[in-house]
């Protein structure tokens, strides 16, 4: 049994990224941009609208301000405003999710603030800060994080996930990307990491080392050529090995 | 017995405008910014915060997005998209208002889409579609205004306010700000008028013709020298005479 | 002898629009999109490196500040700031030309600024008003615009352009996208109506009124599917015909 | 023989932050916002004007792209768009510096950027690399600082500034403002310290330790209250004492 959850809804006006739709009929849940780094409102409505159709769980994907670095710079946030900042986005996306037929189950940060809030401790209780201001969501974050530990601390459910395409260092860490070996591209392979990261919770590591991530959910990519195709394939692989696909927080009918 | 509404939170980042902390001793309902023309999540929490502590009602100021004109500037959007901006800027300010202890009671149009609202039919449903999506909330509005006879038909709370520092043509439209007498400036004039409204329901016109707005609120400006000295002597001139200051929308305390 | 002009550099951040690379191989003048519809600074400077790489002209795609709506909605701004925002874009365009060897040779409007510069003439002028703030560089327009009426006034040099795969009412105009017959999609009509045009300046209009655009320009789309085809479908078969292909304006050396 | 600075053009919109007016007549060079941090084009275009009306030397304040923070976050951006951004700031701020019968004289980075650059190499190149591809204007910065280094190896003059009203660690740091002693108040001990600065190129750290900063300008606050007071008694004091005020970079007149 595990999650499938994919980054959606990433366009803004006339711009679009990813296959959403393709990604909604993969995902168990859909981490959808809240307008900081990507998303406009009637884009925000109509994934919400698509997830609620499928029963898929909308969660917000919480971002810096950062249209123009797609939120995958590091901004130095006053921690306060950062929560402010996080409220604001559940807030607005919960208003379209509802609007949609469903609401916001879970809270997952993105791109440079996921990565920040790995480490640091303010901007990583600044999330939670915000989350806990709009209510007792869950947050998904990499095992291990500050992110989790935060949320833990404040009696929020702290749901780890696991990317089956990506390389971990030996201490489960994510390769950086500006490494050879920080993406996967190879299907059976990646469909083989995610057998093995929902039969028994492992990934392995780029030296070989078997990392134990308990992860409860999967992350899938949509931005990537083949990254549909991938996910497909890794649904697949799932369902007939017998995984039970659920999303970790129900998706809400209000 | 009326309400005094006034614009608030109107400030970005570093900028202030106005002067929100008196004028939230005057008024029973604030019409906070949400983002789009002005108003960043920490002003928007902290604006309501204050309101709540002094039992003034929220209202949703919702605006064309347009930071670089205040919403000053009449933005042809397309009707669908505008409701959906409408929904994310109430649902964005309701979770700040719900951090803070109350919620969005009411909305209210800022500058240009205000003033399209009175007339242009696709903008104006638009408006009264965001809110409902959101939920039925009152909207606040000029007396004979497309959106209010749009917020009727939809079920909606339709609340009229009038101005007392404002020049009426005999029709009961606002002078153009391009015309001389556009903007009354005489403290006197000013709370004679305020009285005239909440004791009668009554303004009179620049051409001496007697206006009945039976308005239900009494909007009050905050951005203009002298405009706290205004309201705080409006309000003072009502109270003396007995009226008895009431948000039209009662505050929420969630 | 005609030119052959196209939108270009309009994405934004990690969006991206259209193929840049291979309309630069077709056009002889690029309308270089300059930040405030599309276009980041690192957008603006490789098109125009690769534009001068290709001895193609560059030009300011001048917008109403809009990102959200791709500069396709009419915005009501202040004449007075909008010319100081098109000097505004126009400096920043050519200091990326500047840095990549060559520099802003005209200015195009887009979207809806360029719809409302036909008949809005405070606005048309403001355009016209922003270019000169800059320097004497030629205005690219609809023949008989009044942004071309008020670029000659003005003593710029007033260039006329011509659609292949616009629907033309018999007034001249173009034909509102939301009618059917706006667009053609034809390949061998779309050739067909570039040769007429280049060889005799003709175009037919919806009701098969013969319009003599006269146009020293003719613009080719390049974000609709089937785009760079048909462009380089024309741009073979002018070629083929023995037109000459030159900007109007030349590719600027500083 | 001494420079003063000052940061001007700072609001945004509707917004105003400081007394543009009022330190023009103080200062013999402005800091002019480009409209990343703050600055709109009309403001660019008239603080240009009524600089070149003074005689007053305009600089580029370039900063990351930041109006929610003011650009006082650091920002991770990616150096070769950082170096992009100063470009097209720099070239927009020219047009507009023309249009009012001047030109952009040198470059100075704005608050966070302007801290980056004392130590980050890759962001102090990027902004250096950033003006050479306009052009060989001179930089401004503090002494020591990785920013000026730069520039000197790229052939660009490099230009020191002191400030008579921050508290100086015994390293020649500026004390972080979150310290007591960041900021002097004192208008005596703020025009004591500018005289010795102009006089003898010192300023006293909080310890007592006199540094040698051979500052070349001296830079003025005018944002905070009385801070156009002290501008106003230092630059008194100064030709009081015959110190000559005169800019780093003489004031362009193209």
């Amino acid at each position: 049994m595990i999650d499938l959850n994919s980054d959606l809804g990433e366009g803004f006006g006339v711009w679009r990224l990813g296959d959403d739709d393709a990604l909604l009929d993969v995902v168990t849940s859909a981490n959808v941009a809240c307008g900081f780094h990507a998303g406009d409102p009637s884009t925000m409505r109509r994934v919400c609208a698509a997830a609620a159709e499928r029963g898929v769980s909308v969660g917000a994907q919480v971002s810096y301000r950062d249209l123009a670095g797609f939120g995958r710079r590091f901004i130095d946030v006053d921690p306060a405003e950062l929560a402010d900042e996080v409220l604001y986005q559940v807030g607005a996306l919960d208003a379209c999710a509802r609007a949609a037929g469903t609401a916001v189950a879970y809270v997952k940060p993105h791109g440079a603030l996921y990565n920040a809030a790995v480490h640091h401790e303010a901007q990583a209780r600044a999330v939670v800060d915000g989350v806990r201001a709009f209510g007792a969501l869950p947050v998904l974050g990499l095992p291990g994080s500050r992110l989790l530990a935060e949320a833990e601390a404040a009696g929020l459910p702290a749901v780890t996930e696991a990317f089956a395409d990506r390389g971990y260092t030996p201490e489960g860490a994510l390769v950086s990307r500006r490494e050879s070996n920080a993406l996967l591209t190879d299907t059976p392979a990646i469909v083989d990491r995610a057998l093995r990261l929902a039969e028994r919770g492992e990934i392995v590591a780029v030296d070989g080392t078997v990392l134990n991530t308990g992860a409860a959910s999967l992350c899938l990519h949509g931005d990537t050529p083949g990254a549909v195709a991938h996910a497909r394939a890794v649904r697949d692989a799932l369902t007939s090995a017998g995984v039970h696909l659920v999303a970790f927080a129900r998706p809400i009918r209000p």
